[in-house]
């Protein structure tokens, strides 16, 4: 197993932070941006096909967070499925800005972690 | 969509960590609860029976790390498959703790983060 010394690119600290209920996820990375895009289109649809999910996984995610949060996150207008429009709950737009505030302070500190993680990962 | 206020558990936040190589991952959770674990087994499969992995997940694992640092983490003796015994180098040990280092401030970072997340959405 021993070997000489390899050419490998540098290593890339990663970190995901989500919200967990009774150990179901209830918002993720993933409902963060499908959020900010129905922001953006005000439409589930549109939205689904900017980030390229399907529009069933973009209509399952809403519903669990809609589900698992004491407020809706997003409210769908009547109309037909994929009819009415979407809009982002002022009680959504809170829940979005502290997981990305919180995102922000997590990203900071693994940023602020590389060096010392790189220098104590040398060969 | 409108409801009124339902009993629903409170929300606990998550944070995962981990290290890439050219978009691929280097280092993980999973890595890192092997490593541990051949720590105190000194055999892969008995490390693998301990975390519910299958032998071949384990192996997969601890190939990829190995080929993903410059300098191997594990070490396995010749003696077949099974056989050997499995050691994590010093180079392994190093990775390993570098890595839940960052960990524990994610997660402390996290812990001190949580009642202002739990404030702010509020219902």
């Amino acid at each position: 197993m021993k070997r000489g010394s390899r050419k490998i690119s540098a290593p890339a600290l990663r970190a995901r932070i989500w919200v967990e209920r009774d150990s179901a996820p209830a918002f993720t990375e993933a409902g963060a941006d499908l959020l900010e895009q129905i922001q953006v289109c005000g439409s589930l649809s549109q939205a689904a096909r900017r980030l390229g999910f399907s529009y069933r996984r973009a209509w399952m995610l809403i519903d669990g967070m809609n589900k698992r949060w004491p407020l809706p996150l997003v409210q769908t207008a009547t109309g037909g499925e994929h009819g009415g429009g979407s809009r982002v709950t002022e009680y959504g737009c809170r829940v979005l800005q502290s997981y990305r505030n919180l995102q922000a302070q997590v990203e900071t500190l693994v940023d602020h972690a590389s060096a010392a993680f790189h220098r104590e990962t040398q060969s």
